[in-house]
């Protein structure tokens, strides 16, 4: 916890710059008195990139690492093709910044319609894998674009990367009051990435005899999230897996409007980037339509992890009475604006 | 369609032998008077791995060759090293067979219990590509066991592999009332693959100018099939991707106890197999408590395939009659003698 915090501030496109604004102006309404702000806003996205072919240069790269967080609205937009922003940007900045724990809390709020009918009690966290398996970004293409056109992508999986974010994940699980860890894979068909996970997480368990574990394949995990969502404490698991599993952990937790979640790097070296699991909604975008809880709830993590964690439970208790109150529609500033005033009286 | 039906039977584990009794139960209750039916039963599975070590002998796929098709149960058991049986016996059938069109419907029976609240309408198929993707089983292990270990997986796609598969999604899309198909990848991040997968389905779709496309990334198509499962009609996807979608598919819809399944190879090289999609289900095995309607669906959809299309929709309506009617719980050949009685009324 330092008593200054530098800030970059990357809103991106469509509801991205909404939602951060909310976020920003929780974020100074609950720090105390003596604590600095210093915000820098990096112009990133679907907008720089037509008007400049820029994804993320490698000044603003190393001018990012000289802050102590940074907060992301949302990136992306139809005009812009597949991959361009999200390998170019968003997965450039997990790999730059080695963000190897990407941490997604799914938690069903009172006063919040689950899909779901059976009413369940949901309070898990995703500890998703962020720097290696499918994502690594080692893939191609032969006799592209003929009809004998063969491509690959490589899951890459290393015994170092799997075991520091399941010993973060153990490490999560102990601290929970119900200290259970599931690790989700599918180790019967992919043997090889599957057996050095499974063996990885068993042998560390053995550190954490009072965490309960369990080992699912990630078919039979997403049957779980809809029929007994109640069972998950913490769960640790692929890159690509994690993916999935956050955003049906959104949806069945009344959906991605709240999801919040981190890209964090442990050792400190690099800061970490927090962001909503939503995307750029370009479809909703200024329109005062998008919910900016999921980025209020992200700078709670924020908080949290740079060592403010009074001020982190006074935005999720703020959240949560925002939500139990809440009865129609309100603007995006409305909902900013009511939990900021929560956080500061 | 051919007077005679030369069927491989594989019961498999646990409760495969079970619900494959009634399966047949009801495949001779329903097939008129001058069809013969001949079976030949093929100890396959955990059972015979222990014995023997033997996964899939040559000489039985030789002899799973002469046959007309393939009805199994389930395998595997808790006793048996993940991947042994799944890759020796179920991949290897899917693959020596280039059983490249995974058919998996989902559909929401009267009577049965949606774990969503919206009470939805729920019927569409996937169409899960079979023999390509991450189950090619080419990956490795570098320094294995060592805290320097690597393993990869390597997701390998074909134009060749994919347009076949996409073709017979557009065919069935184009025969079905609402004329919709949707891709699933994740192309924004599996660049190489994903954008392989979206040119095919571009190019092929100008031959289908009725029917209606759309593409959602993985993440996303989870999100919908809990908030909006109405939106779908055919999907056409990954192998991996299928795996979770189907899962997901069958516990949105009731529950694994339902959901059937067809490897195709629409060739006609090599005899399809059918298969319910849940597993040998170990804990409830020998309790007659293992619901046999997925099996039964799966014979229904291997009548269809064999050209015995007004069998296949007795079938399909005595299940719905049946589940229409059901009260409280039943035991396995219950439910089996249920359904033959109606389709030989
Ligand atoms: C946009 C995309 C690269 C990203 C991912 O796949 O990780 C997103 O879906 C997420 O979950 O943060
Ligand atoms: C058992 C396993 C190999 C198989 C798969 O992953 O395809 C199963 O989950 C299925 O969906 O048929």
């Amino acid at each position: 916890m330092s008593s200054s915090i530098r800030l970059a501030v990357i809103p991106g496109d469509g509801i991205g710059q909404e939602v951060v604004a909310e976020g920003l102006k929780v974020l100074a309404a609950v720090l105390p008195e003596g604590v600095k702000l210093e915000t820098k806003e990096y112009d990133l996205g679907a907008r720089r990139w037509h008007a400049t072919g820029e994804t993320l240069p490698d000044a603003e790269l190393e001018q990012l690492k000289e802050h102590d967080a940074i907060l992301l609205g949302a990136v992306g937009d139809p005009s812009v093709p597949s991959g361009v922003l999200e390998r170019g940007l968003l997965l450039k900045l997990r790999f730059a910044f080695d963000h190897h724990v990407n941490l997604r809390p799914a938690k069903l709020y009172p006063n919040t319609a689950s899909p779901l009918a059976s009413d369940p009690v949901i309070d898990f966290v995703v500890v998703r894998e962020g720097t290696e398996g499918p994502y690594v970004g080692n893939g191609g293409s032969l006799r592209t674009g003929t009809e004998h056109e063969v491509a690959t992508e490589v899951s890459l999986n290393t015994a170092f990367g799997i075991e520091r974010v399941v010993r973060d994940a153990y490490a999560r699980a102990q601290a929970r009051p119900r200290r259970k860890l599931t690790l989700v894979h599918k180790n019967n068909v992919l043997v090889h990435a599957g057996h050095l996970w499974k063996n990885i997480f068993d042998r560390v368990g053995r550190e954490y005899p009072e965490v309960t574990t369990d080992y699912l394949h990630v078919d039979a995990a997403t049957i779980f999230f809809v029929t007994q969502p109640e069972r998950f404490d913490v769960i640790v698991t692929d890159n690509l897996f994690g993916d999935i599993l956050t955003d049906l952990a959104a949806a069945v937790t009344g959906g991605i409007g709240l999801a919040a979640s981190g890209n964090i790097n442990p050792s400190g070296a690099f800061p970490p980037m927090f962001e909503p699991v939503h995307g750029s909604a370009p479809d909703i975008a200024g329109q005062a339509k998008a919910d900016p809880t999921a980025t209020v709830l992200s700078v709670a993590m924020l908080l949290q992890h740079l060592g403010y964690a009074e001020e982190a439970a006074r935005i999720e208790a703020a959240v949560t009475a925002d939500l139990a109150e809440r009865t129609g529609p309100r603007a995006t500033h409305e909902i900013g604006d009511a939990i900021a005033a929560r956080v500061s009286a």
